[in-house]
């Protein structure tokens, strides 16, 4: 059978737990279908800065480095939050390991697994939005604070060369050959010069892929589109910082960050997957965390690093058919449904396999 | 009576049938209150170009700074929008007049004038946007095009003074005194420099507003939460692109851009008041756009400008209850309900006054 090695970073708050899960799931499905997979585990975030000293040690590094994919819980906390970029769990920790393992396509993506959870009539989306992940402002060559002539001052530099454009456009025209056919670049070519070589280079891109529909759009427009017309979009493809602002509005649309994945991708296979929700330090250890995105991110991996599409989609029916059934984690359970624990939700997955 | 100079710049497309109403609406509310009110007319935009080859003329500056307040109808056409910056109505010719009469204050509003217009359930909205519109990465110092170590780059910078960020955060905090009481202010301060310097401001500018609640909120949660509890908000503050962004999704949340105005102001009363909506040449001069966004801007002008919030609250009023009664134009007339001209409207909205 195929082997491959999976890197497991819990990391914070409910991370552990959920991810847990996840890895159960992952099992499960490997025994079944012709796939060996071997578990590492790694510190990523507080617990590491805890027991090191930094939120991302050598042996982490090491790890990352010699696995096939990463499966990430969550990172963060109160009391490591405030510490300054290299020593903070997120941006210390899992801003610099996807910058690093230079995983510069961000999957996002947003279905309406419980539509009625969506604060929007009539919604069934499924988008994955594609966000470019280790450029742009938040990885400005320039960027600082000063007193300029005489005024206090703070700047930032949103930068963009032609190939890392090309490359993420590439990413976002292949994964909509394979999806809806659908296209939807988001720039503010009217505006900036960086959205403006953005639109071109995508110009460029897309004309390689004539069998998609493609539609460039200003970034202030698909915020007003993505309520009005959630249904019609597909993928969507942009720069970092746009997409960290459409991604968490396609978040709300879907009505609960407890049933989102994530996957950040380089040209290879491999990738790091992560639930969006954060380690919500308040519940964690309490058997109270909604599973469902990790295990999802679970699904992500054997879809985008280890070529297992059919598998992938076995999970994500699995999650479905649990989620309809009204079988939910506390965060979804209304009055009219008992809450079960984070285990027991893995486990009726499991029982769906 | 007061006497106030009103310069009107009807603009392109839809922009001359929008304004006429928002003036007539004047003239009537000038008449009842103890207000005298000149309106002068000048070009902007297309129209401009066409008549004099810049889409701001010389006599249209003169007569700004001969102006109390600016009613602007709409700007651009196909015709004219891909010529350069300089020469192209919407930057050379709306940008550049906000930004050389320093125009840093846009506000936004958003309300639930016809609930059931909104994609949203159970929405009732009354946001004001407060954003910051002649800095950040609209207006950055560097930028530009150009081949950096043989690969080709672009760039912007978002760059802010203190300064910069704490007028604004005076205004807000001063609307927001005079409105619900909330402020919500909008960054990114876990990423981006311009965006730490922006909070801190913010917290000192706040410190003198002790009866405000107020919320920092990064961008990317505040996309998710206007989907999530939209009615919660009360003022919004944020940066110039940021409130690019979530003013129009605000605006997808409301559920028609013609019932969207906003004005731009400095901190003298002076201000310049238009619809959000654009020129729509598809339908210019056939009777059919919705003149609300242009009332109700004129509406702002009276209360921000004009020191006249009794007036304003009267149109608006009066917008209102011609809407709820059901006279709508095309673009909110459903299967049940003809609709009626912009003219028809606006004599609907007079007959309320
Ligand atoms: C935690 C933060 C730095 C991060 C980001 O802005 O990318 C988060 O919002 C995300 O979207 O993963
Ligand atoms: C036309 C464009 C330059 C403008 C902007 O981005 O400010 C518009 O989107 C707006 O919000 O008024």
């Amino acid at each position: 059978p195929l082997h491959s090695r999976i890197g497991v970073l819990p990391g914070d708050g409910i991370g552990p737990e959920v991810t847990r899960e996840a890895v159960r799931v992952l099992e499960r499905v490997a025994k079944h279908a012709d796939l060996q997979l071997t578990f590492t585990e790694g510190m990523l975030g507080g617990c590491a800065i805890e027991q090191t000293g930094t939120p991302l040690p050598a042996e982490t590094w090491e790890l990352c480095k010699n696995s096939d994919a990463l499966l990430v819980g969550a990172v963060g906390g109160e009391k490591w939050d405030s510490l300054p970029a290299e020593k903070n769990p997120g941006l210390g920790g899992l801003l610099r390991l996807r910058r690093e393992l230079d995983l510069f396509a961000n999957l996002r993506p947003g279905l309406s697994y419980l539509p009625e959870l969506s604060p929007l009539r009539d919604v069934n989306i499924d988008i994955l939005l594609v966000r470019e992940a280790v450029g742009g402002l938040y990885f400005s060559p320039e960027r600082g604070r000063g007193v300029q002539d005489g005024v206090e001052t703070a700047w930032d530099t949103m930068h963009y060369t032609a190939e890392q454009v090309r490359r993420i456009g590439i990413v976002a025209c292949r994964l909509a050959s394979e999806r809806g056919g659908r296209l939807a670049s988001v720039d503010k070519a009217n505006v900036l010069e960086s959205s403006k070589l953005w639109r071109e280079v995508m110009r460029e891109v897309v004309a390689d892929f004539p069998h998609l529909e493609v539609e460039h759009l200003y970034v202030d427009n698909c915020a007003m589109q993505l309520v009005h017309r959630p249904n019609d979009f597909d993928v969507i493809v942009t720069e970092n910082l746009f997409g960290d602002v459409l991604s968490d509005e396609i978040a709300g649309i879907v009505g609960s960050l407890g049933l989102l994945p994530s996957g950040s991708l380089r040209t290879d296979k491999f990738g790091l997957y992560e639930p969006v929700h954060g380690a919500a330090p308040d519940i964690a250890g309490l058997g109270k965390a909604n599973p469902s995105a990790a295990i999802l991110s679970a699904a992500m991996l054997l879809r985008h690093s280890l070529d297992r599409p059919e598998d992938a989609a076995v999970i994500e029916q699995a999650v479905t058919t649990v989620l309809q059934r009204g079988i939910r984690t506390a965060d979804l359970a209304n009055g009219d449904i008992a809450p079960v624990s984070t285990s027991a939700f893995g486990d009726a997955v499991l029982a769906e396999l």
